[in-house]
């Protein structure tokens, strides 16, 4: 009876809801996150924030605040984290997101209507996908190798395309953590000049390098004017707090700040201000310092795992930082079709890779393996069940 | 150069912008706002249960969370909120949203497309009527009495129209005061049904009754299950939280959460718990019998400056709660005109009566005045400049 709009209708039910749904038992082990360490939460200095925001100033954390966002953390933003980057903004530049994921949305809102295409890297970022639909976008993937999107297949489908947005997770790429050379970077924003297409580039990991040299954004190289760039706080600080930023230039910044008006006024200033002072007390540094050996363990853990219990004939990219391990299975493996036993009965939960790409039945022999949130014994633990998942398999015994 | 979507051209500049400029000047009285006092902010309060919630369990209040909402928020307002305003949920019925901004906005990506009519109060919440124009819609006015909405020109526009939705504030209604007879309220639920159009019930001032009887929600009388209702914790306890909730039927709740995941994944989880708290140890309740007496001095105050002050050929309707007091001046006065000379030469603000209107040409004489934000001083310091504005324009002194 009720006329839904089109739009709703578009979009699929949430992948992640089933994948959530089989992690929740207790006893399983969830490789399924995308969240910092549970352990690496800087809980007592986000009590400390909270106390002195709501002591200092408490009017101007709980009132209603500016649809652009809290200025002490915009300021902050532009002086402790867009500058280290070498990308160039000022306040007009900034505007803060309830997550970045609001981020997707606002900019979709603002630039896609029906027929745009949207190209995205191949595999991708899945929860990007029903947004861009949601606003009537085409969405057409672009081939990655191990150097990220691959620049001929880029031109090829800009010309024959004309997309309106090139959405692009350079650096530790959900899944496949791959980071995108330095050169390429500079390429794609002459080809994104060249064919008239705004960059979307999603970077939430940046910081999250522990080994090897950083590779500044492609905002950094943005001579254009014509890259939007999404950062967040939610892979360093607390997925809770629902704070991203997105830097862009002013005349796009202020379209999207209509679309932030519409969507929830302005972020939850509490959160806006715990991020603030984290910046601007210089925990966000130290915090770093203090994660990056946590991490790295746990990422050369997973490593030791893969190479220690897994087959020979398997495809691993061993990522420089970020949260995720991108692994290739024989082929013969579907890991979609296996993820229910998996979780069911080995007590062991991954992504299956296939929900990455647009067409769904490309990697089904892939999984996307977050290597954050469990300690080193449990990754042993969990990553003795999930070999047993695919050898049980392969050995045709369990099925 | 950079080619937006139609729906974001849709979007006019917020009128509210130019007025929050013209206030922002601290000499200024400002009368613009919708926000709680700033005394009445219980500011230790949210400091208490800030530390309580990240010392009990900080790894739920700083992960993801689940879209649908904080599962102990969404039991207490069940509990604490739905119970008493007789309206029956269950879980499955109620998504937390941030604000009730963003309940406006996820109903609109669910319900509306292009060609779709919308029908509002006149006048409206200003707010809303961008947001379903960017879907799509156009958005017809219905006219009111002092008993609320007419019950037959919104017959006559439910059958020439045939709206996808009927948006209504029965309670304390913004602009003007007015509060919705019981009786309308059930034959509303009859007429919606019978047309076949869905009751978007946007309702945050509910609990600010301060004199009278409460009359129930439309919602406590949906027996056709057709009726969203929009609540809000951002008129009683604090905006800058920026937490609303969702009550609708389950197929409603499940798509209204797929629109909900794109826009950003969940609300800040740190202002879900504080609202959880804030209504499971009941001081809801002892906040708002705190609060009573200040704002019914306030409102009363501002009644008598407007008796004293103003000229007797003026409209005043006095509400019986909520924030705002509907005043209509003599016809000759344009209130949009003024307002920059109100502002920059006597030093106060309010919200001119056309914005609140679809042909902003009508009831150029009327404005929105908030009692709530400023003490009794200010108020009778404010309203006397505010009735010098229009005794000098109306004697021609100064114009």
């Amino acid at each position: 009876m009720v006329k839904f709009a089109d739009r709703i209708l578009k979009i699929p039910d949430d992948p992640l809801n089933e994948i959530m749904k089989l992690s929740s038992d207790r006893d399983v082990i969830s490789f399924s996150l995308g969240s910092p360490s549970k352990e690496a939460y800087p809980t007592q200095f986000i009590i400390n924030a909270t106390n002195k925001l709501l002591t200092e100033d408490p009017v101007s954390i709980l009132s209603y605040g500016l649809q652009e966002g809290y200025v002490p953390l915009r300021k902050n933003f532009i002086e402790h984290i867009a500058k280290k980057r070498n990308i160039n903004a000022k306040l007009e530049n900034v505007l803060i997101t309830t997550g970045a994921t609001q981020g997707i949305e606002l900019v979709s809102q603002t630039f896609i209507q029906d027929g745009d295409v949207v190209l995205v890297e191949s595999p991708t970022f899945f929860a990007a996908l029903p947004v861009f639909k949601k606003y009537g976008a085409t969405v057409i993937p672009v081939k990655m190798d191990y150097e990220g999107i691959d620049l001929n297949d880029l031109e090829t489908k800009l010309k024959k395309y004309n997309p309106k947005l090139l959405y692009i997770i350079p650096t530790f790429q959900n899944p496949t953590g791959i980071s995108l050379s330095k050169e390429r970077r500079i390429d794609i924003c002459e080809l994104a000049d060249k064919y008239k297409t705004v960059i979307l580039e999603d970077d939430p990991y940046y910081d999250l390098r522990f080994i090897g040299e950083p590779v500044l954004p492609i905002k950094s190289f943005d001579k254009y004017d014509n890259v939007i760039y999404l950062s967040s706080f939610s892979k360093i600080l607390a997925p809770g707090l629902r704070v991203g930023v997105i830097v862009a230039n002013k005349e796009i910044v202020e379209k999207l700040v209509l679309a932030k008006s519409g969507a929830d006024t302005n972020t939850s200033l509490l959160s806006q201000g715990i991020c603030s002072e984290f910046l601007e007390s210089g925990f966000y540094e130290s915090h770093l310092t203090e994660i990056f050996p946590l991490y790295l363990n746990r990422l050369n853990k997973m490593v030791d795992c893969i190479e220690q219990f897994f087959p020979e004939n398997i495809q691993m990219i061993k990522p420089e930082g970020g949260l995720f391990i991108w692994l290739g299975l024989p082929n013969k493996i579907d890991t979609q079709a296996l993820l229910q036993i998996s979780s069911q009965k080995y007590k062991v939960s991954y992504v299956p890779g296939s929900i990455f790409f647009i067409n769904q039945s490309e990697c089904k022999n892939y999984i996307r393996l977050n290597f954050s949130s469990n300690d080193e014994s449990t990754i042993e633990l969990g990553m003795k069940r999930l070999s047993m998942v695919f050898k049980d398999y392969i050995s045709g015994l369990s099925f």
